[in-house]
């Protein structure tokens, strides 16, 4: 057995993931949908999330409305008026089911890959 | 607060995963790499594995390099010769610790994900 001989230099090795939330039909959402709705909750409305993410208004409803699409439940409650004037959204308990259960998930696995690597 | 009434047909939801090593150089390999490794040592010889897993010679060899560029560490012994007369390869040590790892950790993931969900 010849083992190469190729000089290499040896870099330390760690490991990364990416968890996601699927249905049967599959992707449903992940980190920036996640993300997305902790801060319509944060802000308490698209708007404000939407910008406080660096995203366009449009953009922000268009994933909100894929999640839904996707999972088949609403995640967000919005009204009219409020302090701004120009409503607000509100998750729903589902959505916020979804954002714990998610972050949950991620923080056991951060713990594995730095307890056990 | 109004609750939008558009009827939704909810799905049950589950969590995935994908887990890769990296370096601080960036992406080191991932599924595919381990699988590749471990039908090496499977079948001990490049050639047999990558017939195995459809791919061309090439590609796997390819594949190989790119993970010891990644890593800076030889992941395959190779000699001249043997029972096939073509010569074979044997992961090294440094290799199998990393199937080893990749695949605890893997097994570690999904135990969490479908107890904790």
């Amino acid at each position: 057995m010849k083992e190469r001989t190729r000089k290499l230099n040896l870099r330390p090795v760690r490991p990364a993931f990416k968890l996601w939330l699927k249905t049967e039909r599959g992707y449903a959402l992940g980190e920036g949908g996640v993300r997305l709705l902790q801060e319509v909750e944060k802000c308490g409305s698209i708007t404000d999330a939407a910008k406080s993410l660096r995203m366009s208004y449009r953009y922000a409803w268009g994933l909100v409305r894929k999640i839904e699409k996707n999972i088949g439940t609403p995640m967000l409650d919005t009204y009219k008026g409020g302090s701004h004037g120009g409503g607000g959204a509100r998750v729903t308990q589902a959505g916020l089911t979804i954002i714990r259960k998610y972050r949950a998930l991620e923080e056991e696995i951060s713990h594995i890959l730095k307890s056990n690597w």
